[in-house]
Order: C-alpha cells, then sequence, then structure tokens
C-alpha cells in the first residue's frame, strides 16, 4: 500500500465534496481563557453521520469502479465508521453488509439501518467480526472497506485538515486522537503538504497507549482489548499509518481517564456541542500541558458526536 | 409600561451588538425528515452566558445613564438571567448583586461568581427571592433589573428574531417557548414589524400552562409553583408581555413533560447541540402536530444550553 500524494488527497477532497459538509471551526472564549491559548475547534460531530469517518468511507466508496461495488461493500464496525460506510454506499446506490457487536448503542444501530445499511450482529470479539465479516464477503461478493488501514481513508481523512489550513494558516499546533490511525496519517500528510510550520500532536489515552510506545520504540508495539472510555481508540495503529505517522508527527501524547472526562464535561458544559470521549483526548493533552501550548495558535479536531446519551460518564 | 417601538428594537440592537455573538441559524437533514418540515434552528445556546436573556439583560443595563447604576446592578434569579445580568453588568463596568436560591446548580453559581457577580444566598421561595433583593438594593442604592417584565429587556429580547427575519424573509411560523414572556413579547414584536406574514406560535408545558390558559380566557390566570422540568418557564406571564402576546401570537400550544424530554433527546442525538429543556419545548410542539407544519418552513428559538450535565432526564 502506498502513501497518498497531494494529487490523491486533492482529488478526495473534490470526490467527496458534494458528500460531506464542510464543518465549522468554532472559537470559545471560556476555553481560549481556562487553556490561555487560541484554540480552534473544526466540528466533525456536526459532519454527516456524526464523524470525520464519512470523509474516508466516502472516498473510499467513490473511488470503486461500478463493477467493483455491483454486489456491495462490507465492513466490521460497532461505530462510527459502520455509519459512513451505509450512509456513502447508499449515495454510491451500492448495498452496504455492515458486521457490528451485538452490545453495539441501540441509536448506533438505528442509525446504520436507517442509512439502509444490512446488518449482521456477532458477538463483541474482535475475531469473531473478522471472521463474519469474510463469510459475508465470500457468500455476497462484496468488497470490503477497511476502517482504517488503506490509502483511500488516509486521502479522505486528509480532507479535514486540509479545510482547517485553507481557513487558517497561522496554526502553531494541530491535535487529533489516534486510534488505528487513518485521521492521524491524513492529518501528518496534510501538515507536511499544506501547512509545514504546524506542528503535529497526537493525543492518546494512558490507557490505550500503543501509538505513543510504538512512537517511542519506532515500530508497533501492539495492544489487546485496552479498557478506556474513548471507545474508538482501542485499536492498534496499522502499518501504513504509523509509517507516516513516524516521520512526520512532533509527538504522541496520552492523558488519563478522569482527564479525558474532564475535558469532555467542560466542552459539553462551555461549548454547549456534544462530543464523544475519542474526541475529548486531545482536549484533554490541550489542558493537561498548558506549559507547551499557552499563547499558541491551536487547531483540534474534534472527531465526532455519537454518544450514548443514555450512558454518560458525568 | 410602553410597548417598545419599531425603533426601540433596532436602537437596542444596535446598543447591543457589540456585547453579544449573532447566534447561527443551523438546519439539519434528520429533524427534517422525522418532521416533515423545513426547520432552522436559532441557537442562542451559543449565545454568550449560554442564553438569549443576555440580549434583554445587556439591552436594559447598556439604557442606563451612569448615575442611575452608580450604586450597582440587582436582580434575583436561579438561572440565565443571574447570569446575563453579572456579565452585562461588567461590561457596563457595574457592580452587580445577583439574589439565588442556595439550591441553584453549582455550575450557575460558578459563572455568576466567574462574570463577577456578587450572590447573596436566599430559600429556594419566589417571596424569599424578591424579599432579599429588595433589602439589597434599599441597603446598596442599586438599581432592579426585571427578568422579563420591561420594555428595555423585550425590546433586546425581540432582536433574536429580527436577525431570524433579517437572514429569512420565507418563514410560515416562528415558535418560541415562554415563561414571564420577554421573549414571546419580543419575538411577537418583531413579527409584526419585520415579518407579518410569519404566524407566531408560543410553546408552553402543559404542567406550566398558565399562558395557554391565560390566552383562552383573554386575562391572566397566574399559577403557582408548577412542576415541569422545563425551569425557565415556570413563572407567570407577565402583564405588559400578555398584552402584547395576545394581540399577536397565532397560537399558545402545550406539551406534556415526556414529549419535552424526548424532542431535547432528539436534538442532543442528532444535532449534537446541548439545549435546555425550556428549548425543547418548541421543538415537542413541531413534533407533536405534523398535521399543522408538514411542508411548512418555520424557525424554532433555541433559548439556551444551560443544562445541569450531572442530572439529566435521560
Amino acid at each position: 500500500m502506498k502513501t497518498p500524494s497531494l494529487l490523491d488527497i486533492n482529488e478526495a477532497h473534490g470526490r467527496i465534496s458534494s458528500t460531506i459538509h464542510r464543518t465549522p471551526l468554532l472559537s470559545n472564549e471560556a476555553i481560549n481563557k481556562i487553556t490561555g491559548a487560541n484554540v480552534l475547534f473544526k466540528c466533525e460531530n456536526f459532519q454527516r453521520t456524526g464523524s470525520f469517518k464519512l470523509r474516508g468511507g466516502t472516498n473510499a466508496i467513490f473511488s470503486l469502479s461500478e463493477k467493483e461495488r455491483a454486489n456491495g461493500i462490507a465492513t466490521h464496525s460497532s461505530g462510527n465508521h459502520a455509519q459512513a460506510v451505509a450512509y456513502a454506499a447508499s449515495k454510491a446506490g451500492s448495498k452496504s453488509f455492515i458486521v457490528m457487536p451485538e452490545n453495539a448503542p441501540e441509536v448506533k444501530k438505528k442509525a446504520v439501518k436507517g442509512y439502509g445499511g444490512i446488518i449482521s450482529f456477532c458477538k463483541p470479539l474482535e475475531s469473531e467480526r473478522i471472521r463474519l465479516c469474510n463469510e459475508i464477503i465470500e457468500r455476497e461478493g462484496a468488497i470490503f472497506i477497511s476502517p482504517f488501514e488503506h490509502p483511500d481513508i488516509i486521502a479522505g481523512q486528509a480532507t479535514c485538515s486540509k479545510e482547517i489550513f485553507e481557513e487558517d494558516q497561522s496554526l502553531d499546533y494541530i491535535l487529533c486522537p489516534v486510534g488505528g490511525g487513518g485521521l492521524s496519517a491524513g492529518t501528518a500528510l496534510s501538515v507536511e503538504h499544506f501547512s509545514p510550520k504546524t506542528k503535529f500532536i497526537i493525543a492518546e489515552p494512558e490507557m490505550a497507549n500503543d501509538t505513543a510506545k510504538s512512537f517511542r520504540k519506532g515500530s508497533i508495539v501492539p495492544i489487546s482489548n485496552p479498557n478506556t472510555i474513548a471507545d474508538g481508540l482501542k485499536v492498534t495503529v496499522g502499518d501504513l499509518n504509523f509509517k507516516i505517522i513516524k516521520r512526520i508527527a512532533e509527538d504522541v501524547i496520552t492523558v488519563t481517564e478522569e482527564q479525558i472526562v474532564d475535558a469532555m464535561r467542560i466542552v459539553w458544559e462551555r461549548m454547549k456541542i456534544i462530543i464523544e470521549p475519542s474526541s475529548a483526548v486531545p482536549v484533554a493533552v490541550l489542558m493537561n500541558n498548558q506549559g507547551l501550548f499557552r499563547g499558541k495558535r491551536i487547531a483540534i479536531i474534534i472527531t465526532g458526536g455519537n454518544v450514548d446519551i443514555g450512558k454518560l460518564p458525568f
């Protein structure tokens, strides 16, 4: 698999721009006061399907030929990627087969169904998800769309920070959270191509610190079944993504569960917007490293807003 | 007390425009799909201090002479008006004395203090609040700012719908909730002056239906200590406000507590924005009267986003 080029990112943006929202870049006086920094929030929680995942999913699906997607799209996901694939597939006029763990939140199951996704439930184990997804691909002749490890996904996610840099050329830092690393790799490439003076900091839960460990060691240190409230960040970073991250990112900084919940609460209370725990991770990094960020101009990618309202940590 | 004129509303807007945010008018595909209507949400939850109350409070305080406000501003409020007065007073360079019930949410006490308000706590009874506030006015020589019953307050609140009509001249309906009626009276006057073709519907909790009863009867039917989750809407509508509402509003429609909570949840889940229960009341009216609103273009004023995150009804 190849690292996406500048042309790939620009083409991805053109390909998806009529399907995605160009989300707003918001600021908040109270949070600037608390942090002593000048912070811009790229609000992908307002993105269609409620997260940035629609960018990569749409780019990957729209990049397929009609023949390739004739028998439908398949993926496995408990969360945002599932909704993104179901939505983008329906826009492309394709069927989508989504493997979801049986314990996924009702609201997410309903959203996937609402976008026309055909759901198959499995036991909540990574191995079960993959097994069932492969079975469906075999049976239906559907094509697999990875949640994070593919050049088309990375190029799609890169459009998020591309939009940020189109609106602001004076950023000292850009921060985003890391799970499988599709967004982090895309953000790294956007920094390189569109704003090389900006330093890219990756935010990760201490409880799922595979990328931080891998970054220190220089090669991937896998993690299995980590326990963090940031449910989107439990997977180990992918190979291609890590290669890109390692070359471009300035640092990977971790935060505790308590710091994540505090940051989430402050954003909810002060900005009156709903962000999911994964999105609170970079906010927590900002709030707990004020020496580094004071007086700086910073963009934070708010990755999504798909939270189970009935199960809040407050 | 006189009904504010067109000139009063225009002057109010000029007076407050550098202190308030011009809040966005948002739409949401999912909610349009659910309701079959074309709905625009005026997001005063993103207003400074978290609610529309800043508009009236700022207009009232900025309309005072330096001499009138030399000894400070006084008011009593458990909620949004308290924060608005403390903030606007500090912008005017005045002290503010805020009487709050001792059981007011911590987050609101903290916000009032953060804006420089001097808080006095009282027992959670309307009569106690008024008694203590009068005592402070006597002792300090401070001037009282009413939460809803004053021409300057009404003219300030009218600027919210004025902004809506400046952006959209094709609205069939505009909806807002009613408590003391400052916002409702202001909205009614804006309809009359800026968009007379638009019908104005007032939304009220069934459990605090004094305005609905008063509207039917043609004179005020007071209510005491109603029990509704929409804590901003518990007071009885004021005389001047009711006179204006009665003349201009199309109807007052009530909704149940369950309908309010459902509407609040749908806005949180679909729009990813935090709205307080009072703001969910007009959304509930929209969702439960689809025959009336289907196919129409509708603006709803989202009055605020000050919710106690630790005590949610979900």
